[in-house]
């Protein structure tokens, strides 16, 4: 186990899950290569024109990244206001029902088989100081970590602008092709190596098996945008 | 504060959030109701017929039910591969290096200012069962929660499906109607009526502020569709 030989806070390090800012693009760029891809392709097997593949590849990639982007970032906000509005009772039960509380706490630790004489020395240490006792509360009986103020804007940037890139990759084969069964054989060729490459490197970031990881992301790609074709096809020949 | 007159059962569940199951309802429904509607409505301003937007929208909406399904499969099934490689090394670690263990053990508590005399008596007492003490492990010093084997497949099909349903919504507007101008009108008065509702309904089982949640959502929608809209206009005038 080479994880095991090295020092303390190193070995602490590698548990840690990759950052937030990694987090995002990933989940930005995730969908990004696949959904207008597969829009596009679909369309490639419907129409006759490059034009409309564009518009609508345009059209999705604005509106999936404002649906993304706008999205986390409300979602972020909400999750501040879940978080304050959490804190606060917590306070309160503390100040109001503080035996009660205690009882939550011994509850957490009975089911980790410590004895009821450690859970009371635990919860009387815990209830000298009702900022750490809240704190504790809101994590371990909740589940909740604080979140980071700055977090919702930053990231809704991120994963907006991670969508747009990602989308304008399949998408810019129609650029500089006559037509779509051109640009739909370009764009495939572009975006499967793509996202080859992406699945990669997502997959080294949050310490899964790379390749593994790769073929993964590839499959979600190829799948939809080959149902996406099929589908569009068959609709289109109803009207 | 009405939620602590209860008695304690239903104190307790008051916290909880609500089921996994609508979770993912309304992570697809969410992205469902807003991608398809903005990208309709984007090409509504950008074609001259309804079967176009028909054909770009239903290619979206498979598009984007895979990948938003099967993506949620692969990222489950990554999710138990992740908690099991990490729960093997607990094992080793408790059996390896027991004493640095303890340490983390240890710290987790300093944190909240319990004194080491208490750090000491809980590690140890932890220490007597290796199973409860690799749980302890996994769930306060990693945060990981173990993951329900099913949920994978449960979760993909719940979003995929949801996702459908809420895109076919907006695009129905389209078959009823002659032109993509009367269709757009049609979709939005749909549309919003239904972001709003399902906003109202999503806050609700949130625990939100359920008319400001409604707001937030009917908002992202109309965002997107109109960005959508004057962008694919403006695109579309450059061919």
């Amino acid at each position: 186990m080479a994880g095991l030989t090295v020092v303390n806070g190193i070995h602490r390090e590698e548990h840690l899950r990759s950052s937030d800012f990694i987090t995002d693009v990933v989940i930005g760029m995730s969908d990004g290569l696949t959904v207008p891809f597969a829009l596009a392709a679909g369309l490639s097997g419907a129409v006759q024109s490059n034009g409309v593949v564009i518009t609508a590849g345009i059209a999705e990639i604005v509106a999936g990244s404002i649906a993304m982007g706008l999205g986390g970032y409300l979602a972020g906000k909400t999750e501040q206001e879940h978080y304050q509005s959490e804190l606060k009772r917590e306070y309160d039960e503390v100040e109001d029902i503080p035996e009660e509380e205690k009882m939550e706490v011994k509850r957490v630790f009975a089911q980790y088989g410590i004895n009821e004489h450690t859970q009371n020395i635990i919860a009387d240490d815990l209830a000298k100081d009702k900022n750490k006792w809240v704190d504790f509360m809101m994590k371990y009986e909740l589940g909740l970590e604080k979140p980071d103020a700055d977090r919702a804007k930053k990231s809704a940037a991120t994963i907006g602008l991670s969508y747009i890139i990602g989308g304008l990759i399949p998408l810019s084969a129609y650029f500089f092709t006559n037509t779509p069964y051109h640009g739909l054989l370009i764009s495939a060729l572009l975006t499967v190596i793509c996202l080859f490459l992406f699945g990669y490197f997502k997959s080294k970031v949050t310490g899964q098996p790379p390749l593994k990881g790769a073929f993964k992301v590839t499959l979600i790609g190829i799948t939809a945008a080959a149902a996406a074709y099929l589908v569009a096809k068959s609709f289109n020949n109803l009207f």
